[in-house]
C-alpha cells in the first residue's frame, strides 16, 4: 500500500487542477486537519474553518479556489472527489479467496474460487455466487438466491430463498432480506396467514445499512433499483418499488406496494403509507409522515415541532379542540361583519 | 407436488361455489393474473379491474358473484379463502428431520428426530424442542427454553434463556426473544441495572417479523397472547401483554408494562407509552403516538399530516403560540359580545 | 448459591436499617409478592398497595418508614437497593472459560483462559480480548477490535473491525457496532460512497439493547460515554458522541455528528436530528423530534396528541389552514379594535 500521495499525483489520478503542491497521508475533517493531512470544503459558510485550518491541503470548487491560500485542489465536486480519495488513501483490506471449512456450502451451490466465504456461513441449495463476493462470518443464503460479483456481505447478514442480489453491493451486519410480507386475512376472529411467493430484487450498486429489513412480496417481487442507498434499521414493506439512486436515512419504514421514484432523498424516520406513489426526485424532510400519493417533485414536511414541555402541555392541548376553535373565529367573523354593517362603517 | 388443480378440485377441498371450470397453476394479482393463474376480489371497488383481468379465474364474494363471465369460485370471505389456495399451490419445502452435524446441542437438551436443526445452531442446557420443530442456521436458543411442536425459527433468530414459544409459532430472521428490559435504578449520578428475572411467554400461532425484539420480564413475564401477528421491527418492553389475535404493523414499539387487548389492529410505526391498557378490539391508526389507556374500543389516531415544505414552515410555527392564540381569540368574543351589547343589537 | 436470606443479612451487605426480621428467597412486584418474597415501594402513590401487600418485607425510604407494619429496610434509594438484592438473590450462571471448538478464532487475536467464546464465534487478526469476557454463540468481532474485561456480548452481536469496547460492557443480541456511516456524495445522477473510516469507541460499563445499531464515525470516532444505558433498537448515527452516564430508551434515532451531553435522560423513538448539541442532564419526551440544539438543560416535548379518529380528522385538518387561521384572527383583532374606536368605547 502507498503511504503518501502529492497533490499532482491525486489531480493525475482524478483530475481537477493542483494549486501547489503537498504530501497527503491521509484526510481529517477540516477543524482537526494536520500535517500531511487533507481536508474538503463544499460550502461558502465555512470559510472562517478554511482560513483556520492546519491541513496540508484542501479540495474546493472554483468559487472558493482563492479563499485560502493553502496548496489545494480546485476540482467541480470536491464531496465526490474526496470520497475519491479516501477510497485510495484507505483500501479496503481484501478477505482471501476461499471457502472457510466451517462453512456449510450445499453440493448444488455454486461459489467461484475468487469468492471469499467466511466462518459458519450457510449457503443452500442452488445458490450461485458471483466472481470476487465476500461473504462474511455467520451470513444465511437461502436455497436459490443469486448474489452478482463483487457483493460484500458484512457478519450475519440474512438472505432469504430466491432472492436476487445485484452486483457490487453492500449488505451491512443484521440485514435480513426477503422476510415474509405481513399479508393476513382475518376469519372468525383469527388470522390466517398468507403466503409470500414473491421474491426480493436489489439492483446493481446498492448499499443496505445495518439491520434493515426488505420483504419479500407477496405475488409479485419486492424491487430496489440501482444504486439506491439504504441506511440503518429501514423497514420496506412486501412489493414495495424504490427507484433507482433514490437515498434514504435511517429509521424509515415504507409500508407495503408504496413505489417511491427514482433519485428522491428521503430523511431518517420517515414513515410512508403503503399503496403509494411518490414522484422521482421528491425529498421528505426526516420524521414526516407521508399520507398520500406526491405528484409533483418537491420538499414535503410534516411533524410536530418540539419546545419547552410545560409550553406543549399548554399548546398542544388545544389541538384536541381546532376544529372548535375555527369554527369560533368564523362566528365572530360573521359577528364582526354584523356590526360593521350596521355601525355604517363598512 | 401437484401442478395443476381444477376450480372444482379447489371447492371440494376449501368449500365455497365453482361457477365454470378452469386449470389453475397459479395465483397472481389481478391486474397481471393471465393463463392458468387464479386471482381474488374482495371489494367492489376492483369492479373495473374484475372487468380487465385476464385471469383464468377469480375467487369473490356473493355480492360480486356476477361481475364477472369468469370462471369462479364464489365464497364469504375470498381473502382467507385465497390465502389457503395460496399454500395448496406453493408448499413450503420441508427441510429434513435432523441436527447438521456443525449444530452446537448440549446433551441435556430435548430434540425429537423429526425436528430440522440447521448449520451452525447452537441450542442449550436443558432446551426443549416439539416435534417437527425447523430451526435454520445459526438460530441461537438459551438454556432452559422451551419450543413447541411445529415451530420455524428462521437463520439467525435469538431465543434467551428460559422463554417458552408455542406451537406453530414463526420467527423471522434477526427476531430476539428475551433480551432484558431496560431496568435501571439511578444512584450517585450512575445507572445501576435492575437483573430482568421474568421471562417471555409466547402462545400458539403466533408469527414474529424479521428483526423484532421482545424483552423479558422484571419480575413477571412479557407475554404474547395466541394467534398474535407481530410485523417486523417491532419493540416489545418488559412486562407487556399483547392479548389474543391482535396484529401490529411494523415499526411500532410499546413501552413497559402496558397491556394491549385482544383482537386489536393496530398500525405501523405506532408508539405506545408505558403502564397502559389499550382496550380489545382497539384500532389505532399508523404513526400514532398513544400516552393514555384506551378503554372504549374504537380508531384512535394523532400525527401531524404531511405538506410542502414551505407550508409547514408557515404553519407549524404557529404551534409554538397557539395557546397565546386561543387566549386572543377569546378576548376577541369577549370584546364583540361587549360592542353588540352596548351597539344594541343583541 | 444461598437460598434464603435474613432482612438482617440484607442490611450487613447492602446498609440501610431493618425494622422487623423475615427470610427472604425472591423478589416480587408490590401487588403479587408473597411468602419468602421481597418488594420495593419508591413513592407515597403505593401506599394503598403497600396496605394491601402479601409480601414477607418490604423496601421502603424514610418518608414510608412507618406506613407498613411489615418487616422492612428502610434505606435512601429503595430501587437501587432493590437492584442489588435482585442480582444478589439472582446471580447469573456464568459460562465455563474456554475456546468452543467450533470457534474461529484468528492465531493473532488474544484471547485470556478465562474468557468464555461460545460455538460459532468468530474472532478476527489481532482483535484483544479482556479477562472474563463472555463472548456468547455466533457473534463475530471484526479485525482490530479490542473488548474489555467482564464485557457480555449475549449470542449474534457483530462488531466491525477497529471498534473499542469498554470494561464490562453488555450487548444484546442482535447488536451492530461499526457498521459504516451513511456517508454520500452526489455525483452525475449516482451516490458515491465516502468510505468511514473513524472507529466505534465505547466507554465502560455501557449496556447496549437488542437489535440496536451505532455506526463508525465518517473521519474522526463515534463516541458513547462510561455508563451510557442504551435500549433496543437505537439508531446512533456516525460521529455522534453520547456523554457519561446518559439513558436512552428504545427506538430513538441520533443522526450523524450529533453530542448529546452527560446525564441526559431521553425517551424512547425520540428522534435527533443531526449536528446538534444537547445539554448535559436534558430530558427529552418519548417521541420528540428535536431538530435544533438544546442549550438549556430542562424537559422538551413535541408530537401531536392522539384522539378519536373522528376528532383527528376534524381537527388535524386544520393544521395545513394554521398560518390564513392566525392572520384572520390579526384581521378581526384590527376590525374590532376599529369598531370600539369608532363606537367611543375604549
Amino acid at each position: 500500500m502507498r503511504k503518501v500521495w502529492r497533490l499532482s499525483e491525486l489531480v493525475e489520478r482524478f483530475g481537477g487542477r493542483a494549486i501547489g503542491e503537498a504530501d497527503i497521508r491521509q484526510v481529517a475533517p477540516i477543524e482537526r486537519a494536520g500535517i500531511a493531512e487533507l481536508t474538503f470544503v463544499t460550502h461558502p459558510r465555512y470559510r472562517r474553518e478554511l482560513e483556520l485550518t492546519k491541513a496540508a491541503a484542501v479540495i474546493l470548487n472554483e468559487a472558493l479556489h482563492d479563499a485560502t491560500a493553502l496548496p489545494r485542489i480546485v476540482c467541480a465536486n470536491p464531496a465526490a472527489y474526496f470520497a475519491r480519495v479516501v477510497a485510495l488513501l484507505n483500501p479496503e483490506p481484501t478477505p482471501r479467496p476461499g471457502i472457510d471449512p466451517s462453512a456449510a456450502v450445499h453440493p448444488t451451490a455454486t461459489v467461484p474460487t475468487s469468492a471469499h466465504v467466511g466462518a459458519h456461513v450457510c449457503i443452500g441449495a442452488d445458490v450461485a455466487i458471483g466472481e470476487h463476493a465476500i461473504i462474511e462470518a455467520g451470513c444465511v443464503i437461502g436455497d436459490g438466491a443469486a448474489l452478482g460479483a463483487d457483493i460484500h456481505l458484512y457478519p450475519n447478514v440474512t438472505i432469504y430463498h430466491g432472492c436476487d442480489i445485484g452486483a457490487r453491493a453492500i449488505l451491512h451486519s443484521g440485514v435480513v432480506i426477503g422476510a415474509d410480507g405481513f399479508g393476513l386475512a382475518f376469519e372468525d376472529g383469527r388470522w390466517l396467514k398468507i403466503p409470500q411467493i414473491g421474491r426480493v430484487v436489489i439492483g446493481a450498486d446498492v448499499e443496505i445499512g445495518a439491520n434493515t429489513t426488505v420483504d419479500r412480496g407477496a405475488m409479485d417481487d419486492t424491487v430496489i433499483g440501482e444504486g439506491v442507498k439504504l441506511d440503518n434499521q429501514i423497514q420496506v414493506g412486501h412489493n414495495v418499488r424504490i427507484g433507482a439512486h433514490t437515498a434514504i436515512a435511517a429509521c424509515t419504514g415504507i409500508a407495503g406496494s408504496t413505489t417511491v421514484g427514482r433519485q428522491c432523498r428521503i430523511g431518517g424516520a420517515v414513515r410512508i403509507h403503503g399503496h403509494l406513489t411518490i414522484a422521482d426526485g421528491t425529498e421528505i424532510s426526516a420524521t414526516s409522515v407521508i399520507t398520500k400519493s406526491i405528484d409533483v417533485a418537491g420538499v414535503y414536511t410534516g411533524f410536530y415541532p418540539f419546545e419547552a414541555h410545560r409550553d406543549w402541555l399548554k399548546n398542544a392541548a388545544h389541538l384536541r379542540h381546532l376544529n372548535e376553535l375555527v369554527k369560533k373565529i368564523y362566528e365572530l367573523e360573521k359577528r364582526v361583519d354584523h356590526l360593521q354593517r350596521h355601525s355604517g362603517q363598512k
